[in-house]
């Protein structure tokens, strides 16, 4: 019982979230062996507490807002949401939160899955602790990647535990729909669940200790939230009016939250969207000298300083906290491993195979509220900050014919930043309904470099939202 | 009152759609005195007979079609489309075909309008004949733009005339939903407003001459929105059974179409979507040694060949039968005429300013059809005609995550054509719900010239539909 098996792989991956997903996927498509490590679901937090929930929570009340902006069918479109037929769908693309799925697909490309926590014991070696308590030792020829992502930050309130708060887990999984919801945040979170809690019947409370929404977009994209939540019904408290939030209780079953203006909101759930911490505390990195609960940083083939074996993929490099930029490093770090695992030299300059030059420069993001909001790259306040001589210009969406054909009365904007020595695009930022898949554009001609007179030859079809780039052009000719 | 007045223009524009509109827009910009002669509304069939109103008719039908599949909301979304209420949103988005806001804008560009029929009567010059009869002579010191577009072709079938057929612009323009509606053709017209018609309450009958519909571009385009219009219920007739219909007659107000294998097909309305002709037959060509009624072929600049005064911009040069392209060749065609008018070294190189080179190698298109069809570049079956090396890769979008989100039962397909040589993408081709907006990514990627490399590190948002940008560069990879 207590004898300790030891399994020696090309590669161990602690965490089968998408991001050790894909780092498997391609450290086995070059044909090292490789072990996989995970103590909850295969498919990670993605997969069933927070892209895959919160889009399946969020498409009916966009496409809901949509159907009700198009004269001849708003008509027919009556009633609230089905919100019981809403979570039955949210339960379906979390697999009911079983990982059957994606343990196959582990066992399709021949990794092998070790259930358990996973602990670095010393370099190239990591000791599993199975749900039995029976403990197995990894050792890695080639190299550990850690892929273990992260948990929602909670803030030091007095009474916090006691009241059983929701995080982004509790948001993206609840069964049923709270009457009163508190979220406190600002970020993309605490907007994307405003927006689904006060669509399926909450009555939200969204508490922001900054000035506005989506402090990181153009701060037009959280103002145009903001007044879209607000429309919709939610109390909306940005501004220093409502600076933080000094205590919780809950009093017979009702949550109270006591901000320090002496405010007192009652509910009947809180959501905390205050951030996210590293998954790291507990996976022995002070046996190599690393400091538990920090992020990790890496160079752009995501290895962690000063350890040739180890790797830091996804959320834990606190590069960009977002799926999709996980999996581009995950593609990246596989390559980087296979490549020095066969002596190969790296195509590590700026936008070689492995070197993840995106996550400086070309970070796309999508808020799947209503209105979407969506970027790319750097915002104008980002761009003056790093040094860069940049133009911004703007474009009322509402003045392009394909938006107000999309929706009536269309509110939109988008913003083009613009290099002036260069003339390439630092980045771009689109807000309104319908602009989630057109961001994707401008993640091609901001990480594709296409200078602005070239992009002139790029035509967008009429009419579509999309052709807000040639008033973008325009805007920019004529500035 | 048989006097002719004469003035003197640097350019004069013949014809004031959105194409003439626009090379108006950039010769004005560029100081030249211009006049615009139109016979019928300022804005042109765009802005009357085809883009804006199919697409305000077309938008309700696609976007209670997305409605439907989406699970929670799907069940309050019942009963017809309002087709009052859809038929006076088209009315609203034509101005009524009334044309008083874009005279507004020529005017407050600084262009002068004529309104008339104009013709040239010898180089530079052109006469316009008054709706009072009366003639001006407009003379012309740099350019004559020709931007008449086109004007639907009808087959030379017995008994046509009496029928009194639609084209596209009773078809985009009816106040009434006839009963029972015959659509011959199997172009962009013809799928277009057989699915705005069978949504709006007519039982529609499309007869295909060809295999397909779409047969442009890539087969399944065609073969997807086939189903999708027999699912909802018109008859489609595709393939040798119908090739052709022999003739048609009006029997006590009831059009009947007698197809050549002997069927005879009943009917309110029928519907002629075959085929453009150029608005070129009484303009005056003979004047100047070419044919009335012809196409006119234009060099990059848009410059008709042997005629250093005389542009062809829009549909009339049959490069590219679209509002956008034709708005794009007139932005080149404008900053041309004014470079040559100062004397200024043209841009002629590929991709240069003062060349329509979209126009060989990245014309998209959008088709607004339920399911949404849309490509840019070349088709297969075209790079492979042109000689060029090539490899295409095909994505089932039913396999991308955000495509199963946006619509519950997701079909669509998407095709990708790599250069083997270049790695640059020659053509893309996208067919699913909201995939509309989602192509001009790949126009960037195909106008740009963004190779496959670089496309890698264009990361799509996660859970998008944009993620079969991931799942083509894979497919590609592993192919």
């Amino acid at each position: 019982m207590t004898e300790t098996e030891t399994n020696t792989y090309d590669v161990v991956v602690l965490g089968a979230g998408p991001v050790g997903e894909n780092v498997a996927d391609r450290t086995r498509a070059a044909g090292l062996t490789t072990a996989v490590v995970e103590s909850e679901l295969v498919g990670g937090e993605c997969s069933y507490w927070a892209c895959m929930p919160s889009k399946a929570l969020l498409r009916p009340v966009i496409a809901r807002a949509d159907a009700r902006r198009v004269p001849g069918l708003r008509q027919s479109v009556q009633g609230p949401l089905d919100a019981s037929a809403v979570l039955a769908h949210r339960d379906y693309y979390t697999s009911n939160w079983k990982d059957d799925g994606q343990v196959g697909w582990l066992d399709s490309i021949g990794a092998d899955l070790y259930r358990g926590h996973g602990r670095l014991t010393g370099p190239r070696t990591v000791t599993v602790t199975g749900p039995d308590g029976g403990e197995r030792v990894l050792t890695a020829r080639q190299a550990v990647a850690v892929c273990t992502g992260s948990r929602a930050a909670l803030p030091g309130l007095p009474g916090l535990d006691a009241v059983e708060p929701w995080t982004s887990r509790e948001a993206t999984s609840s069964k049923t729909v709270p009457g009163r919801l508190i979220v406190i945040g600002g970020g993309v979170v605490a907007t994307e669940m405003a927006t689904v809690w006060q669509a399926l019947g909450s009555q939200v409370t969204l508490l922001v200790r900054g000035k506005g929404l989506l402090p990181r977009m153009e701060p037009f994209a959280g103002e145009l939230i903001a007044e879209a939540l607000k429309e919709a019904g939610a109390d909306v408290r940005t501004g220093t009016s409502v600076e933080s939030v000094e205590s919780v209780t809950r009093e017979n079953g009702t949550v109270v939250a006591v901000t320090d203006t002496g405010d007192r909101i009652e509910a009947d759930e809180i959501l905390f969207a205050t951030g996210r911490a590293p998954r790291t505390d507990d996976i022995g990195l002070e046996t190599i000298g690393l400091d538990p609960g920090s992020w990790l940083p890496v160079d752009d083939s995501l290895r962690v300083d000063g350890h040739d074996w180890l790797y830091a993929v996804g959320d834990v490099n606190h590069r960009a906290l977002l799926t999709h930029q996980g999996k581009y490093q995950a593609r990246i770090a596989g390559a980087a491993i296979a490549a020095r695992a066969t002596g190969e030299t790296l195509v590590a300059e700026p936008w070689g195979a492995h070197a993840a030059t995106a996550d400086h420069a070309a970070v796309p993001q999508v808020v799947f509220t209503d209105p979407e909001a969506a970027a790319v790259g750097l915002s104008l306040a980002e761009a003056e900050q790093a040094g860069h001589r940049v133009k911004a210009v703007d474009v009322d969406l509402s003045t392009v014919a394909g938006a107000g054909l999309y929706a009536d009365g269309y509110q939109g904007r988008a913003r083009m930043i613009v290099d002036l020595e260069s003339e390439i695009l630092r980045g771009v930022t689109l807000v309104g309904p319908g602009v989630g898949e057109l961001i994707h554009s401008a993640t091609i001609a901001v990480a594709g470099q296409v200078p602005v007179s070239r992009l002139w030859h790029a035509v967008p079809s009429y009419p579509t939202i999309s052709e807000v780039w040639l008033r973008l052009l325009e805007a920019y000719r004529d500035a």
